[in-house]
């Protein structure tokens, strides 16, 4: 390798070589395939926004934290967006009398917030939405818990490996009434539920005391934090595990009071995912019911339902299981070699007839030795070579080498088309 | 509607409702299908990259003029990407010795540049790249251009729409060599060339003998540049148009003397396509043979082959031939109703059982008024709708409603899927 410095990238960017695209591609595939089951529309918002978007949404410490924000030629303040609910608001505001309710949109593609680079964390990231805006159920609700379990199960995460646990903030807020813990305790109080995981048992009472509560307070709060059978008391929790049965995802989803979301804005029903088998701890995504979504960006109010999930924690959790390989994808299954400088037109022939019946086909680019273009189509995975030297073209056949196999057989070039599909597919 | 002031977007920013949103992923689609059929491999870089890779570029006035360029929180100044070649020389220099040649690689993401938005231009714009990187043949040259060509064939857009118009910048450069033009002032006589047709006759006669072209030189390079048969005097002009007739391409490719291609680093050939039947005048794609990509950026000299294609350019042109709808796509063939509030389950049942046959599905999220569910079904443009009241519950059937046909039938669960998959496909 050259002495020469190499220009570097900006820190915490993504490099998708074709390895990590195939893992992207993955993950994008099976999140389409999940949406389009259950009648989702794909949209995508602006990646640029201005300032004043984000800062109409309350307790947003993302923007101010988090988000890379510039003047942009003409002076204004643009924000790269750190996540897609206020654009999803903004967008449904502008056209809110047009669109018919209720609306089922999903949106996968990139977002930006600058955090220290960590196992599972980088500042580019791609995202996947799904919301539901127009009515307010469990039955809704449960159908985006079962989008995102349709997920899990087509990327081959079974309800053995990964879990979503359900909670409401209004059962939890009707418990931290009855322990009479004070409103403006609430949000420190969820908090502090949302890190108790990461603490000591004795940091954490000491953590809830110092935020105001008793210790009768503090002991009822931890009964209701390991009471499993709390959901029975909420109507909507009820109904919401109904519908999952009915919608046959509830080998999937577990009640667990513990869950509340840091942000403020939910108000029912919320869920995160977890790996249950495997070394990644954080999130694979969450989400859950808002109202008032459109209220904030100037629109009448609307209430919804949606979740996002980052393509980062649930990438190491998909090449961690073994699901999706970590070398390049094959390119093509057949390389069309050049045998000499006087073959490329019948070689390239050969690669536009294989290519008309839709067959991925490789075409060295120039007569190379022989041996260096196998080298290649080795390298590549390619499984057929096809050699076509004087005396082939002469008699109007291809020598088609099998790479898996070491066969090689000779075949009339009305048949390569043929002979190169049935190999690739067993079916016949 | 509200008196309300609504939060607007970023000016020349990219909205994509799901409308909007199929337009790209049919390019997207086709994009893909052109690249794999050629064995090339999707990658992706940053969105970020730091100025300092733009600045490597000689002769690029997009970073000074057209780049979104903000300092980051480190203070580093970062670039929003205006284009991505110079993000591929750093890619590639980064694993130079790793990767295996000719690399085949293409791309499909988001760019942007500060430009006034007009028809046909806009600040974030989607471009698909398609590169192929390590050989330096005119076959290679020929394989860019079928890649682009099988795009148009698969896009709908005939050859008798659209022209792949070819050039070569080593021939031009022996034409004005041929003509005394002195090298400084080619660069100059470029650029003239490609405003030609953007200005009057005498006009462009005088702006060329400003340029300090001799009178005799102006009609000489006029000659040359009406001399359609000029590519014949090139010897990789003839090799290229022999591997385009070869690779079954030919139909869509022109020579034309006053392809010019704006950026310096072109050495070979180059090429652009238009529209010639549509309103749209502004090139679809463009692209050509570059030297010492990797040079730039600290890596050991490489040749290449390569093409943009933007997104906005190529989607006004097939909303214009009709290729694509601009209302919203159907979201799904089939919406399960519900009945009444005690028939949720049945419902859902059936549409798990549906979505489970692999057949995208609609479920009503609540039990309103029949009349208004068959109504959103309407608007959705669902074809068939699925009623299971109380009677269909108890006889295991559900009433199917196409309404394509005007016609209902009462169908065994246990043939639900089969009924609709059948009805969606008419091949049996």
């Amino acid at each position: 390798m050259a002495e020469k410095k190499l220009i570097q990238g900006v820190k915490g960017a993504r490099e998708f070589y074709p390895a990590e695209m195939a893992l992207r591609n993955y993950i994008y595939d099976k999140a389409r395939q999940a949406s389009e089951l259950y009648g989702f529309l794909e949209w995508d918002g602006p990646f640029l926004e201005t300032i004043d978007l984000y800062a109409a949404k309350s307790g947003d410490e993302l923007v101010k934290e988090q988000a890379f924000v510039f003047a942009d030629r003409g002076g204004d303040l643009i924000t790269l967006r750190p996540e897609l609910t206020p654009t999803l608001a903004r967008m449904v505001a502008q056209k809110q009398n047009e669109l018919s309710y209720p609306l089922r949109w999903w949106s996968f593609g990139p977002f930006w917030r600058y955090e220290r680079p960590q196992r599972g964390r980088s500042r580019e990231f791609f995202q996947w939405n799904v919301d539901m805006v127009g009515v307010n159920s469990p039955e809704a609700d449960a159908e985006l818990i079962a989008v995102a379990a349709t997920f899990l199960r087509l990327s081959g995460l079974g309800p053995d490996k990964t879990s979503i646990l359900v909670n409401n903030r209004k059962l939890m807020d009707q418990q931290f009434s009855d322990l009479g813990i004070e409103p403006e305790k609430r949000l420190a109080i969820s908090n502090a539920v949302d890190r108790r995981t990461k603490m000591e048992p004795d940091k954490w009472d000491a953590y809830v005391l110092e935020i105001g509560l008793t210790a009768q307070q503090l002991s009822g709060l931890k009964a209701v934090l390991g009471n499993y059978d709390l959901w029975k008391s909420s109507e909507e929790m009820v109904r919401l595990m109904a519908a999952l049965v009915s919608l046959g995802v509830s080998e999937y989803v577990k009640f667990d009071p513990n869950i509340m979301r840091g942000l403020l804005y939910y108000t029912g029903t919320v869920f995160e995912a977890f790996d249950t088998s495997g070394s990644v701890k954080r999130a694979i995504f969450g989400g859950g019911r808002y109202d008032n979504l459109l209220k904030e960006v100037g629109g009448d109010p609307l209430s919804g339902v949606g979740f996002a999930m980052g393509d980062v924690v649930v990438g190491l959790i998909l090449r961690e299981a073994g699901l999706v390989a970590a070398e390049d994808p094959a390119p093509a299954k057949v390389l069309v070699t050049i045998f000499n400088s006087e073959t490329y037109p019948a070689a390239a022939a050969s690669s536009a007839l294989l290519r008309k019946a839709g067959i991925n086909t490789l075409l060295s680019p120039e007569a190379t030795k022989l041996q260096k273009q196998f080298k290649f189509a080795d390298k590549a995975k390619v499984r057929f070579v096809v050699v076509q030297g004087p005396d082939e073209i002469a008699a109007n056949v291809a020598s088609v080498k099998d790479l898996q196999n070491a066969t090689q057989v000779q075949v009339p070039l009305a048949d390569l088309a043929r002979h190169i599909a049935q190999g690739l597919d067993p079916i016949l």
